[in-house]
């Protein structure tokens, strides 16, 4: 049974609670949050668990074994630092970072311990996504040469909290980067069109739409298609295209029922509303492969060096978005089995 | 080059112009009605054809291989027959006839000549039902168990159709007895139940929705959805479930757009209206099977003796929906390769 | 917090427990089976659940509020009555009783406490099927006139589970009977077509698939397509109709991929495997439900009089599929607003 | 009755002579090609029409009111010119013409007869595509705001059509640039990759997949994402995205029929081969638009300027997929009613 401390009692980490408590082998053990009561509201739909204040408390804990790190951006370097100090594991949400710099000393201080970090692209354990990845790997579709993804939230959100997020590239883009170079491997050039619909968004010198163009090292090209905003709900979907067919990852709504009638045939709900909704059984798989992961020692992903790229090419959406101009990244290792391409 | 005769230049003899008009292997010579000016308008449309206001004109007509008969069913008989001693072939509209003692004196006269004679069951010829069909019995689902069809018309006939259209059995589930038999072979049983939900219905004896069960002598069991009215236009499913699995006929809809919302997602067109948009490629397929037969000399059906069969599950179809008891048939031959049932 | 007992630690005990454990509201306390090890294996899994080898040490207990009967369907008559007895809430698995006459003893000792029986049939408190019974109650579709249930089970169950089952009518329908009933309100005749295609079933008097047809006293007819094996996994569709439009629910898959290739377009994974999976949720918006009404003392159904109006169609249907004759029942109270219908 | 010749036999000439015969408002009057006894057999499938080797013959012709260009695209030029000054209208295909100079010159020649020449972008006239564009024109989806096409043909085209194509953005993306003008407006920036999957492709110094993503000056995006083989067929898709909801068109395929087995769930035939079963209805409903712009002198477009707007588009295309650089366009007016955008 690992036991569970979860820094940050807000959203995500109440999600990860769940997760925690439904999951046999897990119990938790501490929600640390500034806000204390938050803090105690969570720790109490879990027997067992208590509140602090102050996640120094975490990491001087005896009783924790692994870490969910649900806290703001700004503060995971110097968590996962301290876990990692303390012998714990760790699960840091998207993304890692803002800060190329920080992030690099972070895996330079990390060492060898990066290995016990995973970082929380839930989207890799949602059931269809990741479906579509093993049976592209398998080859049913042969080499995948075109993936297009469509990611739309329902609404903007706060403009508190866009201040703070890097962009949407950073903040949003995240995911699909991820995405993208799970499926494609590694990417070779970025072009971005960024879109300010809203005054607020340009007020803050972000994009709320955006098309990116990713053209991965192998030949393969991804297009992924962002708004914040989608009158129909969550709009997740995803293609992945090659010479032998594709497979498609297409919306979910809450209930299985059509609608017929004078005015048109096939009507289902709006899509799930949102990431929570939509990625629920992504959020448990994920909780049990790092679970997995902290009891065989082995990482499969996504590690610290998966969240580094991915915010290297968010950086490289970012500046293309603002000038215009392809960029072009000095691409390594190509993933296993690559085809070459002319 | 055959050349045809319609006689009728109703609805359904525009339809059927069209066709001929549009195959390459046939030109229409003669369209006779009793309403002139209605035969001439529809002569117009075709080059070289001529129009009589007496159907004996076409029987006497040295230019005419091919007979289509779209009278009023009470003209159905003596056409068919006239037309045979003409040494004409004839393609006669659904139903044949509503009293079985003349239909069986027409097959009586007719004698071998039957053989001539194919009847209008459209669907057989439909892409989507045929394919059904050609997929059943090459045993993708294993033998045929659950045969379920819903047929619903967009909205009921005018009053003056329905005093003589021999109630809704014989004049709109014919059809479907028509595909029950085509696929699943003969029946043994017939229990339906009627129900009028509009007065006018009810004044004229007949029933406006009807779900009719048929269990074939194979042990297949139909299951046939009627009703007079829908609000999203013609309704036309079927499925044929086996032990292997099951194919599905789904409605066609005019385009291919779909809408989403905020109200909600993926809503389509309502179905194609009726019957001449539903089935308008079953014409067509229909009229080429008609001059390849007459070509060929061989009849692939439907039969006349089909549209006997069809017209006695009918009748015993509006005698247990009148009686509230099942009717059983002394049904003949099985379909080849009928399996054994408990 | 309602302290709940779980009689029966089978498949369906663990669902139940599960419910229990995730809901907010409610603690399992006690576990009882014969079979003493699979109530501790259950037990374990909620913590400070007891396990206990006889029944009746459930009704003795002081720290009992509710008991969940997921017990060998004969022994739930006396069970419903020692736990009322001991004043303690029911939820009893379907179906409650297999001998009318016996159901009758047990509604009769019960008398007004009946009132605080409630029964499993988990499908009304499925989304999808809720949202149909809302939006039907609603008018959006005007009177519900044609109600077409399909459900079909993956694979036969044992033979052992066969011979107590009652028959399909009384095990496997009783669920769509109960729908059926809650959609088109009472029924008024029943027909029903039962086919064995396997040996086994034929040798245990039964059948492995059924058609049969409810005609309802407003008016409505439900027909509902049994059968006990489906190569594509659980068949769980149904389409309400009524002369406004149609409302469909359609079946589930584990994942929302689709495959595309040279053989076809579209292809979504195999149904999801059985009720287990299919009605999860239904099982914790049941448990939810049953909750509130211990709470609240109001019980919104369903009740033990809609268990036993099902057992009655069961019974119904299992004498017209084997007399071949048409049942009709001694309908009483019809639904409020009901149509009158020619 | 208006007369119509058509000059080019080939596959595309089939299709119109088609579409001719089935109008009652057209007759073919000629049909010329060098390969005379192709003109001969399209000729004979219509009653009165004759066949030339020599496109002078038509333009010389006094029974000729309108021309349906099918031939080479390096003969559009010459033949628009001569059947304008024959008081001809011209409906030709596209690319109209693939040198830009060369259609300038065109353009300047036929100077306000311009207005007589319809271009065949035929998708305009999809009843899918033109719904999508009639409810947005609407305002159902709100300002469009992200476009994303996909054209992908089923196989390459043979090589020796590739070295005459001008490349894949000309002979391809082509129709999808004006589709993405039509709903979008005018565009402002072009970015393209393209990718050489075949040594064919690049030995002929083109590609054979691409992504283009176009900025429109009133802020819209499109994608457009290409590829010359889809395994399952013609794969055409729009999505037309707006703050209020979408519009979607998807593939459509020959029949309704969905298969379900143990394997999977839903699977339907591989979409419709190519463009001529696709587009089959386009090509009827451009005829009619052509004949009705010759009959009333007002030309609804596609025009020679739309056309020469596609061309401009591909070129751009064309250089950013060879420079990888963006390329900007003087864009000039705007749609009617577009909205301001940050």
């Amino acid at each position: 049974m690992l036991r569970i401390a979860i820094i940050g009692a807000g959203r995500i980490g109440v999600v990860h609670a769940r997760s925690v408590l439904a999951h046999p082998g897990a119990a938790l053990a501490v929600v640390a949050d500034p806000d204390l009561a938050a803090a105690q509201r969570l720790a109490e739909t879990s027997p067992g668990a208590r509140a602090v204040s102050d996640a120094a408390e975490v990491f001087a804990a005896p009783d924790v074994d692994a870490v969910i790190i649900g806290s703001p951006t700004r503060f995971h370097v110097p968590q996962i630092l301290a876990a990692l100090d303390a012998g714990q594991a760790v699960l840091v949400e998207k993304p890692v970072e803002l800060d190329m710099a920080r992030l690099d000393e972070c895996l330079e201080a990390a060492g060898e311990r990066a290995n016990r970090v995973m970082v929380g692209f839930n989207r890799r354990f949602d059931p269809s996504l990741a479906q579509v990845y093993t049976r592209v790997q398998a080859g049913e579709i042969g080499p995948l040469q075109q993936l297009t993804i469509t990611s739309r939230d329902p609404a903007p959100p706060p403009e508190a909290y866009l201040a703070g997020s890097g962009g949407i590239f950073r903040d949003m883009t995240i995911h699909d980067f991820d995405m993208a170079r799970h499926l494609l491997g590694e990417i070779a050039s970025v072009h971005a069109v960024g879109v300010s619909t809203r005054p607020e968004t340009a007020a803050a010198g972000d994009f709320d739409q955006a098309v990116t163009t990713l053209t991965g090292v192998d030949g393969g090209v991804a297009t992924i298609i962002n708004s914040r905003q989608s009158a129909t709900g969550y709009d997740q979907r995803l293609e992945a295209f090659g010479p032998l067919g594709s497979l498609e990852v297409g919306n979910a709504t809450p209930t299985l029922v059509r609608a017929n009638g004078a005015g048109g045939s096939g009507m289902a709900d709006p899509y799930l509303h949102f990431f929570l909704e939509r990625y629920a059984a992504a959020y448990s798989a994920e909780l049990d492969s790092f679970l997995t992961s902290v009891d065989t020692g082995v990482n499969p992903g996504p590690t610290m060096l998966d969240g580094r790229k991915a915010l290297e090419l968010a950086n490289a959406a970012t500046e293309s978005a603002t000038t215009g101009m392809p960029v072009n990244l000095d691409a390594g290792a190509t993933r296993p089995g690559a085809r070459s391409s002319a």
